[in-house]
């Protein structure tokens, strides 16, 4: 997608410098940075510190992670050790073991002479796979909104949660990509971004790639979602996801499951955009089976922001040691609140027999 | 209530000062300090700036106003003057006209010679009323609290929203006077607090005032609250109201009826706190007639906090001059979402024949 007008991906690979280029997103949305990463070490700071988020994108990372690490060593030892220290980067990211176990079978088959070319071109398959893949889920999605559009006068108001935009993959976004498209075409979308408490992703980065592509879009509180839904001014719900069981269950950033909840109350479409990898195949798990992520109770309490030196810092909202916290970072949204999924191959319900029939090979 | 040990309330008369002692509220819960206002310009520079807040507590500052006011100049044209004053502190409090109101009819009955020994008894007699009110609806809404503890062990699980506890009236406060009552009576309660955004109220105020009574608590993301409500992990909700209509809706902080939604999806109960003051006895307005006050976007992408330096300091989230905020204040439930309203004269149901039938003088 573009910023003020130049086109950028989230991770890029620089030939000339032998370099991985990112978009800094811990800088945004005060200062726009991109960054050469140039060793393996460059890039676990880079996924540990959050420069680079977003399930697909750490994926993508993790494989120029192993590019440069078979820059400098092309042993069996060397991808191994490269592998752990990648996989410590975030250890509760599953997309990342998965990423990383498929590169690391794949690069271990080649002769080592062979595996710094072989690791490049896996990075650039990646990144490449998930462009197409949030590009299907966009032009799949932008169906639902043209169909609005033709409805009404006046934009189409989509609602969004958290960031499932592209800075969360390497371009176009999963629940984003769609409102993308229907800029593309020509369809007047505007689009409520909740700002998503703790962490502000909303605020911070939905609103942040929204405005530098010139997307129409307003931010307000996660409280007010209810209301607005209340008064008609919502048309269309798009959320992201972080794990879809085959029971149609989605777990999601918290907050998601209240937006489901007033979505049905008020008649209105409620999709997830799911890539395939987003789903767990496996028929016998259910909500029961989701660990929810508590995080530090800090992300409650402490918040960084520009200050009034132009510099950004940090300030503490409540520093009271006799209040407690809790931060579970996810909900679930259980299917039947949910309109439908939107993933690369197309639509489906959020029942299992519907998703299989689009993935018959995970039968 | 108590403040580490020792009892205040957020507003009283200091004799041998000849003056209003207040809580300066705007430096909670960072700093707890008392404050003498000397003047009627004190008094409406504590009120604009919202050292002291919520729709009790600013009609019993503005009769101690009064007070302030007739110590200098009893002629009518000073009671005019200075209820011009305090009315233009907050021109959206309809209590503050409501009291003002009353109190200068009950002022320009009285010959100027006694106009500010009666001042001083009317603001108070108005003190005493709201403290009796408050403490009334503790101790039926208790019974709730108390029926949900005989039938369990472990702590009542209780949700409430925004600030409507003490800080926001004389004493006990509305939604949160049950439970303190519940500690009275020794009932093991535990409080989740939502943060409320964008003004914090439950992270700077309740989460403040439930921690200086050494009342259990723990503070979430206003995100979070249909997740506990659907893990079973909330036993009761009270909330508080601004205004209160015949026909049972109930305009209330945003983000209250998305609460809402979630207890009744959950069968979790939904009672408000409703003093009798709250309620709007005009049989013929609905929910089309509660103007939703629209605040400034500044409230979403500026913060508050201590900084590094232990001085408190305001950030900005977000500085992107291309995106917009909406920020409406408060949010409409209608009465099918309500379990009950809890008055100072017992408990009702959100229905005008069941409202009447307690305050049979509004019919």
């Amino acid at each position: 997608m573009k910023v003020d007008g130049e086109h950028y991906r989230t991770i890029w690979y620089d030939a000339e410098a032998a370099a991985v280029g990112i978009i800094d997103q811990t800088l945004l949305p005060h200062r726009f940075e991109t960054r050469l990463l140039q060793s393996l070490v460059d890039v676990a700071e880079a996924i540990q510190t959050m420069r680079v988020r977003g399930a697909p994108l750490i994926g993508a990372a993790a494989a120029y992670g192993l590019v440069m690490a078979m820059r400098e060593d092309t042993s069996d030892n060397a991808l191994k050790m490269a592998t752990d220290q990648l996989l410590a980067t975030r250890p509760t990211a599953i997309n990342l073991r998965w990423a990383l176990d498929r590169i690391g079978r794949e690069l271990r088959a080649a002769a080592p002479s062979q595996r710094h070319e072989l690791a490049l071109q896996i990075a650039v398959r990646v990144c490449e796979e998930d462009v197409t893949c949030c590009e299907a889920i966009g032009e799949h999605g932008v169906k639902l909104i043209a169909a609005i559009a033709a409805q009404q006068s006046g934009p189409v108001q989509l609602m969004t949660h958290c960031n499932a935009g592209w800075l969360a993959t390497v371009d176009w976004g999963t629940a984003l990509a769609p409102v993308y498209k229907a800029v593309e075409q020509g369809i007047d979308v505007h689009v409520w971004v909740s700002e998503t408490r703790p962490r502000n992703q909303g605020l911070y980065l939905s609103a942040w790639e929204l405005a530098a592509h010139g997307v129409a879009h307003t931010v307000v509180a996660d409280s007010a979602c209810g209301h607005l839904m209340q008064r008609g001014e919502v048309d269309l719900c798009i959320v992201g996801t972080d794990r879809t069981l085959l029971n149609g269950s989605v777990c999601n950033k918290i907050g998601t499951y209240l937006k489901a909840l007033a979505a049905r109350e008020h008649q209105v479409p409620f999709y997830v955009a799911a890539p395939s990898s987003s789903i767990e195949w496996d028929q016998h798990k259910s909500m029961d089976d989701i660990p929810i992520e508590q995080r530090s109770s800090e992300e409650i309490w402490r918040i960084s922001g520009v200050d009034a030196n132009g510099d950004v810092s940090e300030v503490a909202l409540n520093s009271n040691a006799n209040s407690c916290y809790r931060n579970d970072a996810f909900d679930v949204t259980p299917a039947a609140f949910i309109s439908g999924l939107i993933t690369e191959r197309g639509l489906t319900t959020a029942r299992a027999e519907n998703m299989l029939a689009l993935f018959p090979e995970h039968r």
